[in-house]
């Protein structure tokens, strides 16, 4: 039982390694919310650049903060409402940091019991992406 | 040390749900591949929409099978000089299926002591998103 637990953790810290590049690969800014306190638990670099800081210095901090013209837990009851709603729908916000308007789409998932958001942000990183690609 | 084990298995098994989200979240077509062998190890769903057949049918197979006027390797080959050039090279192939040029980018890691590709395709996906952003 212990070889076999052993094994199986060894597959997974594969996936932690996968997580990791495809995070880093993907041109989409995404960033990971607690769902219960609306904290970054994680974000790749193409989401910090988004909001204007750095990854380490944003990962603790509560999302919303990073956006204009919220009232506290505002921005997480939008996400939680997109996210639990049939039509595909996303949340507009106005970052703060870096001025700029985002569609932010949200999915749902459980993780060791804990509720989390993936929020992928488009608008400025999207038209960044289309710059890139006709450039 | 059991206990701890446990809870750090815990926290990998996270990783695993955290890493098909991203996966299935980002708009970018994924590909990993197993360095060794060429076969598709695991893929999104917007990379076997770009492939032209279901990402279960296309695990395990050959990722160079997918591409026309390429002798047997010779996309690995090219795949693998593009990940440990200096310089960001891409690599241009011509989809088999539904006859789309794509330039892939890869990037080469480490999981478990098997060396793993993972192929971001660009070109076909690309436009898609731009022309769903200008829509």
């Amino acid at each position: 039982a212990q070889l076999a637990l052993e094994k199986d953790y060894e597959s997974h810290r594969d996936y932690e390694t996968r997580y990791r590049v495809v995070m880093e690969s993907t041109r989409d800014p995404l960033v990971l919310v607690d769902a219960s306190s609306g904290r970054i638990t994680d974000m790749n670099s193409a989401a910090a650049q988004v909001l204007g800081a750095e990854a380490d210095a944003l990962v603790g901090s509560l999302f919303g903060h990073e956006f204009n013209g919220l009232k506290r837990g505002e921005l997480l009851d939008q996400l939680m409402g997109a996210a639990t709603s049939d039509t595909n729908s996303s949340v507009t916000a106005h970052t703060k940091r870096t001025a700029k308007e985002l569609k932010i789409q949200a999915r749902l998932f459980r993780a060791s019991g804990d509720k989390t958001l993936l929020c992928r942000l488009e608008g400025a990183g999207a038209q960044e992406v289309i710059a890139e690609e006709l450039s």
